[in-house]
């Protein structure tokens, strides 16, 4: 990698988020950094890309910092790809999404915007890492976070994120110096036991707001929330290829 | 599982999609069939569901078959949750989503609204399948899928899907004597090398619609894409616990 390498950042909060400004506070200081993110909250948007809709990207100044930015108003997915193909004139070295607002351990890695951008970066060959902070304040402390996203992404940078993963790094809400240190963890087996909120609206008709309650099945010592719970901040090697490898013997065995 | 099974039905191309009619003309065949489908396009939403707005969901009758029918106005995996917290009163005993109008094979399973039901479901415990005929058309012969599809819904019923994995089918757009076969595969490793398709507005401000091409980097002969070049239907199993299991002992190996 180069001494200087070219960062992009993005994230699934907006390209206003305190989240992404602390970020790109981070990377200014490792590398040349060119936001590409959203320009409204995409949160919950899963892998989605945008197939049945036309795209925006404009230039953006949102601070005095060196950062080049630009807005899209499609998803975190289309984000990188918008950078990638049309925005940036090299593969970048690294790409960085978050830091969210909120947990993105345990399952919430599948509903994640931060951490599809960090995916599909992966899927382009590209080193990826999305940080989440387990605070869904819009104003939350990010700067108690700083040191340890700096610290992992000089690490990914050293050491190489192999092709085929991404890292999945939550920060627990806790002061940074009761953080007990860095654990590389699997995904809690959780999940979230949905309801939904049943309203009426002015005119009659009745809607729904999708809510629920995350309810952790796993009892192991080698999970994200184990370690997020036991404050230390948690990386989860992340995969892209889907396969349930170990399945393929035994579907093997049916009489199709 | 119950001689009648409670299918859930679903899919992303929306409830009046010939595909997803041709699939609950099959499961009627099979079980007590209850439809929950997008009512509009849900293509490439991925594992998307909406957070930030509300939701509709509204009986519908769409033809006369035996089913049960509802329109949500949410994602694939919404119109899951909402089936499973809002319209049934017990958990389906399988859950089948498409036919998806085009091929869902390789990495697009993970931007695929038709897959991203059948794996909210499999999240959910609940024993689910999504289908893909390789024909974008509206009106592509979904008649010629009909056995096969029927084949491996009785055989997971027959046999059971083990919780964590969901299954990927995937049926080439050859004629159906044509068919050599049902192969389980693994996940090709392709990509989609995208561009944009830059145009003008009326209005003189440029936007973008994604476009691009699969490429297959991935020669191996026990790949999905190789099955269905060689006229074979591919059966993937897919996993949603997206852990790289074998990154974690050289991630410990960082000096963080």
């Amino acid at each position: 990698m180069p001494d200087k390498p070219l960062i992009l950042v993005t994230n699934d909060d907006g390209i206003t988020a305190p989240g992404l400004r602390a970020l790109i506070a981070i990377m200014n200081t490792i590398g040349d950094v060119v936001v590409v993110a959203p320009d409204n909250p995409q949160s919950g948007m899963g892998h989605a890309i945008t197939v049945n809709n036309v795209l925006h990207c404009n230039p953006i100044t949102i601070d005095d910092g060196p950062q080049l930015e630009y807005t899209c108003s499609g998803t975190p997915a289309d984000c990188v790809k918008m950078a990638v193909s049309e925005i940036l004139n090299k593969k970048p070295d690294l790409c960085v999404s978050g830091i969210n607002h909120g947990s993105n351990s345990s399952i919430n890695v599948i509903y994640s915007g931060t951490m599809s951008a960090a995916v599909e970066a992966g899927i382009e060959g590209i080193p990826a890492i999305g940080f989440s902070l387990l605070d869904y304040k819009w104003h939350a402390d990010f700067k108690q976070a700083a040191e340890f996203v700096k610290n992992i992404t000089l690490n990914a940078i050293l050491n190489g994120i192999p092709e085929g993963v991404v890292l999945n790094v939550n920060i627990p809400k806790i002061k940074k110096e009761e953080i007990k240190g860095i654990k590389i963890c699997r995904q809690a087996n959780g999940i979230w036991k949905e309801s939904f909120d049943k309203r009426i609206s002015p005119l009659g008709k009745e809607y729904y707001w999708l809510s629920g309650e995350f309810v952790n099945k796993d009892k192991g010592q080698d999970t994200d929330i184990y370690a997020l719970e036991n404050g230390y901040i948690s990386v989860v090697p992340v995969q892209f290829d889907m396969t349930a490898h170990h399945m393929i013997q035994k579907l093997n065995a049916w009489q199709m």
